[in-house]
C-alpha cells in the first residue's frame, strides 16, 4: 500500500470503477454540477520552495528534504487541504521533515530549533482537518515538521491494571496489533483510525468508539510524557487524583503548542464478549432526538448511540425514513447486555420509534444478542462506532469508512463535500440545529445555488449531543475552497451564536481560531499564553495554533 | 444549631453521654492512654492579634473583625487543626472575614486586596484537612478571608439537559433542598457534605457519592465562573468539547490560587428509583482486593464499592472477619439493577467472598432489590456512600457520619485519630499498602508506642483503587500534633515512594506541599506558576497553597 500525498489514505484504496460510477450517478441524481474529473498534479510540477535551512550534522540523518515528503506534510486532510493539493497550491511547506527515533532525538531537535528560532510542527498521522499541521505562518526563518512515526511501539503492559505504556507515534492498527496478543484493546476508533496516531489523538482530544462515557481519549489517559523546550513533563501513573489541577489536562488538547507528546500510559479494555444491537426508525425527528436524550440520560451507557437524520439515513445507510434512524449497540467483556438494549429500545418505543426489521443476519428488531467472536478482530469493522445494529447499520458503517475516500473522489469532480461538528446542551439543540442547517443552506444558495445538509450524532451525553453535519454541494472547479470557506464561516457563526462549541473532537488548529478565540474565556487565554511563554520561550512550537503566531 | 468554632460541625451534635462512654470504653480496651478530658478554650482567652487592616468604607459592611469569626476561619478541620484550637494555638488568623453578597462584591474585594497587596483566602465550608484555608504565611500586610456563604442559591434549572446554575457558596444540604422540588439531585456526598460547599468541592476536586465513574466533582461540571484579579473567566455550558485544553480543568483543583469560583453549571441526576445492595465477607484480604478489582474492571459501575479491611470492619461496621467486607450497591433512576448486583456478587464468590446474611431488613445475602422510596430524601443517610448494603453497611454508614465528631471527642482525650488517602494502580497496591501500613505502625511505635491502622477503599477505578487509611493511637496531651505530624510524614514518604498520589480527594493545601512538589511534573509547575503570575499578578490569592508563597 502507498500513502497518498494529496488525499486520504492509500492510493490503492481510492474510489474507482463501479464504486465511482455509483457515487457519481447518485450525485447526478441529487444535483446538476459539472462532474469532469481532475487529476492530482505531479509532485515534480509543484515547484516547492527550496529548504531554507539544513540540519546540523548530528541531526541530519533524522531529516528529509525530499519534495514528496515535504509536500505530504504541508497540509492535513480536510476537504480544503485535498482541493488545494489537487490544484498544486502548496504555499506553505515545511523546510525539513524530521523523524526522531526516540525521546532523546525529540529533545535534540527541539533544542536546535529553539536555539535557531525555527518553527516546529509536531505531526502524527497528519489527518488534521483544521489546519493543525500546516505551517501557515511567517516570522520564523524556517519550519521543521516533527513526524513521530518511528515512535511506534507498545513498551510495557500492565495486565493487572489493564494499562500499557505506548509511544505516541503509533498508528491505530499497529497499536491494536500489539495489544491483541494480550487480549486487550484501547478501543479508540476515530474515523481516521487507520491513518492517525496515539499522540495525535491526545494532542487533539480525539473522539472515538464509545458514544457514551469514554467519548474523548482524555478519559483513557493514565499518565503522559511530554517533551517541552523547558524539559520533559512526566506525570505519575494514577487511576485518579485530586492533587492540584490535572497536569495531563493541560497537555491534552494543546495541539503541539506546549510540547511534543512522546508516550503515554493508556487505560485499556478487555475485548468485548457480548454485543447486542438494534436500529430504530422514527417518523419524526424531534421524537428521535427525545428518544436519544432519554437513552443518554438513562445510565444504560450504550457503546453506540448514533442518530442519523433522514438525509443521512438515506445517503449513507440506504434507509428511507421521515425522522431518522437511531443505531444502538451495547457491548461488554463481562456480562450479557441484551436487557440493556431491550430497555433502550423500550425508551425508543416510548417516543414512537420502531425497530427496523432487518434481513436475515441482522438483529435489529428483536434486540438479539450475539457472542462477539470476531468483535475487534477487524479494527476497520469497528471504527464505524463499533458494534452496529442490523443491516442499515452495516450499510452505514461500511459507508462511514469509505467516506473520506469518496470525499476525495467528489473533490476531484468539483463537488464540495465536507463535515463539521459541535456539541451543545439538549435545551439548545433544536435552535442550534435549525440555525446551523439554515445557515448552511443559505450559504450554499449564495455560493453554489443548492446543496444538501445532513446531521448525525457521533456522541451523546446526559446533558447534550455532539451533532456532526455533512455538506454536499456542486462547486465550481477552482473555487471550491473559497466556496467551502464561505459555508464554513456561516455555520461556525451559527454554532457560536447558539451556544455550541466550535469543535467537539476535530480540534482548533488554525482554521477554528476566530470562533475558538471567542469561545475561550479571556482569563484562560491569559493563563494559556503565559504557560506557553514559560514552556516554549522561543515560541517555536506550532505557531498560530490555539494562540496567535508571534 | 450552632457551628463549633474549634471542631467539627454543630456544637449540639458533639459526642456526649452514652455515645462518649461507649467510645472511650472501646478505646480503653484497645490502648492504654491517658483519657482525661480537655475543654476547648474561650475565644476571649485566645488573645488574637488585632486586625492589621480595616476595609474601605464601601466594603466595610461586608467585613467582620469579630474575634469569634476570625478564630473560626483560622484553621480547617483536620485533626491538627482541632487540637491546635483546643490548645488555643491560633498563630495565624485572618485580619478580616469578608462575606460578599454577589460577584460584584467578590470583584471589588479582590481589587482592593490586589491593590494593597493584602492576601486573600477563599473560604467555602472551611472543612479543609490540608491547611488550605489557614493563613500560614508572611510577606503580606494583612489577610482577608473571603467567606462565600452568602452565595447560596440555585439560580437556574435546565430540566431538559438536567443541569443547574448554582452559586459556589451553597452548603450541601441547602443545595439538595433547592434541587429536590425539581426531582433532581447533584448526588455529590462527601463525608463533609453538611459542612462544605459547591465552590469548595470544585476548588479541591472533591470526591463524592459514586465509588465508580463519577468519583470526583470534576466530571459533573458543565461550566464555571471564576473571578480572577485579571477578570472573570466564564466557560461555555457544554456537554463535551475538544476545543483546546479544558479551561475548567485548570480551575478545578486550583484551591483558590488562581481565582474565586462564584458559580457553576452542574450536571444533575434523577433521584434513584431502584437500588440493590449487598455486603460480602472475605477471609483473605488479597482475595477481597482481587474481587474488588474484578468488579471495578467489569463495567458494572456500582454506585458503592467500598472494601473495608478487617480492622475497619470491626471498628466501624461491627463485623469480625479475617479479610474484609465489601459493601456493594447499585442504583438507577431508569431500570432495575438487581442483575448487576448479582453479577458483582458472583465475581466476589469467584474470589472466595460470601454475602453476609443480614438480620431482617437487610438484603445483603440474596442480592435483593428495593424500590428506593426514601432514597435521597435524607441526604445525611446518603452521604455514607449512598445506597448501602445490609446491616453491616448500615452500621458502617452511621459510624461514617459520626466519625468527625468522634475524632474531636478522641482529640479532647489525647487520642490521635486521623485519616489520609491516596490512589495507585492495581499492580502497585499490595506493595503500597504494606509499606504505608508498616510506615504508620513504625511511626506510631516511635511516637506513641502503639496504635491501629485501618484501610478502606473510598473509590475504585478500572486501573486502581483509592485507599483511605485511618490511624488511631494514644497520644500525649500537648504533643499530639507533633506526634501526628511525625506519622503523617512517614506515611506520605511511603505513598510517594510507592507511586501513589499524595491525595486522591483531600487536596494539597499547605500540608501536602512537600510531596505534591515531588509528584508534580516540573514543566507543569512552570506552566502553573506562569498562569498564576498572569492571573494574579499581585500574588495575593491563597499564598503558599500549591505553589511557594512569594
Amino acid at each position: 500500500m502507498t500513502r497518498s500525498w494529496w488525499g486520504w489514505g492509500n492510493i490503492e484504496d481510492a474510489v474507482s470503477g463501479a464504486e465511482l460510477r455509483t457515487l457519481l450517478a447518485r450525485v447526478r441524481a441529487l444535483t446538476p454540477g459539472d462532474l469532469t474529473e481532475h487529476e492530482p498534479p505531479d509532485i515534480a510540477s509543484l515547484g516547492l520552495r527550496e529548504p531554507r535551512v539544513s540540519a546540523p550534522a548530528a541531526l541530519a540523518g533524522l531529516c528529509s528534504a525530499e519534495p514528496a515528503d515535504r509536500a505530504a506534510h504541508a497540509h492535513g486532510k480536510a476537504f480544503r487541504d485535498v482541493v488545494r493539493n489537487l490544484h498544486g497550491d502548496l504555499r506553505h511547506v515545511p523546510d525539513l521533515v524530521a523523524r526522531p527515533r526516540d525521546e532523546r532525538d525529540v529533545t535534540d531537535l527541539l533544542d536546535w530549533c529553539s536555539g535557531e528560532g525555527i518553527a516546529v510542527v509536531p505531526f502524527g498521522g497528519g489527518s488534521s482537518v483544521v489546519g493543525g499541521v500546516e505551517p501557515r505562518f511567517d516570522g520564523h526563518p524556517a519550519v521543521v515538521t516533527l513526524d513521530l512515526e518511528r515512535l511506534d511501539r507498545v513498551l510495557e503492559i500492565d495486565r493487572t491494571s489493564r494499562a500499557a505504556r505506548i509511544q505516541a507515534g503509533v498508528f491505530g492498527p499497529h497499536l491494536e496489533d500489539q495489544l491483541r496478543p494480550h487480549g486487550l484493546t484501547l478501543r479508540h476508533f476515530p474515523q481516521s483510525f487507520e491513518f492517525s496516531t496515539l499522540g495525535g489523538w491526545l494532542a487533539t482530544r480525539a473522539g472515538g468508539h464509545y458514544a457514551t462515557l469514554y467519548t474523548h481519549i482524555d478519559d483513557m489517559v493514565e499518565s503522559m510524557r511530554v517533551v517541552t523546550p523547558s524539559g520533559v513533563s512526566a506525570s505519575r501513573r494514577l487511576p485518579g487524583s485530586g492533587a492540584g489541577p490535572s497536569p495531563d489536562r493541560l497537555f491534552l488538547g494543546s495541539e503541539g503548542t506546549l510540547g511534543v507528546i512522546t508516550e503515554a500510559w493508556m487505560r485499556l479494555q478487555e475485548r468485548p464478549r457480548w454485543r447486542a444491537k438494534a436500529s430504530v426508525r422514527f417518523d419524526d425527528y424531534p421524537a428521535a432526538v427525545a428518544a436519544t436524550r432519554a437513552i443518554a440520560q438513562s445510565g444504560l451507557h450504550p457503546a453506540n448511540c448514533r442518530l442519523l437524520d433522514a438525509a443521512e439515513s438515506l445517503i449513507n445507510a440506504g434507509v428511507s425514513v421521515g425522522g431518522g434512524v437511531l443505531v444502538l449497540a451495547f457491548e461488554s467483556a463481562d456480562h450479557p447486555v441484551r436487557r440493556s438494549l431491550e430497555r433502550a429500545v423500550e425508551l425508543c418505543r416510548d417516543h414512537g420509534g420502531e425497530p427496523l426489521a432487518d434481513p436475515p443476519g441482522g438483529s435489529g428488531g428483536d434486540a438479539g444478542e450475539e457472542a462477539a467472536g470476531t468483535c475487534g478482530e477487524n479494527s476497520a469493522r469497528d471504527s464505524g462506532g463499533g458494534a452496529s445494529g442490523g443491516s442499515a447499520a452495516e450499510t452505514w458503517r461500511s459507508s462511514f469508512l469509505r467516506m473520506p475516500y469518496q470525499r476525495d473522489a467528489l473533490a476531484r469532480h468539483s463537488m464540495i463535500a465536507e463535515t463539521f461538528e459541535t456539541a451543545c446542551t439538549w435545551d439548545r439543540f433544536d435552535a442550534l440545529h435549525r440555525a446551523v442547517t439554515e445557515a448552511a443552506r443559505q450559504a450554499m444558495r449564495e455560493v453554489t445555488g443548492a446543496g444538501v445538509v445532513t446531521c448525525r450524532f457521533t456522541h451523546v451525553y446526559p446533558d447534550g449531543p455532539a451533532p456532526y453535519f455533512g455538506v454536499y454541494a456542486p462547486g465550481r472547479w477552482g473555487s471550491t475552497v473559497s466556496q467551502w470557506d464561505h459555508i464554513k464561516a456561516a455555520v461556525s457563526e451559527a454554532i457560536e451564536a447558539h451556544g455550541g462549541t466550535i469543535t467537539h473532537h476535530h480540534a482548533v488548529g488554525r482554521d477554528h481560531r476566530p470562533w475558538y478565540d471567542r469561545q475561550r474565556p479571556d482569563p484562560f487565554a491569559t493563563a494559556l499564553s503565559a504557560a506557553k511563554a514559560a514552556l516554549d520561550p522561543a515560541g517555536v512550537l506550532n505557531p498560530g495554533v490555539l494562540l496567535p503566531a508571534p
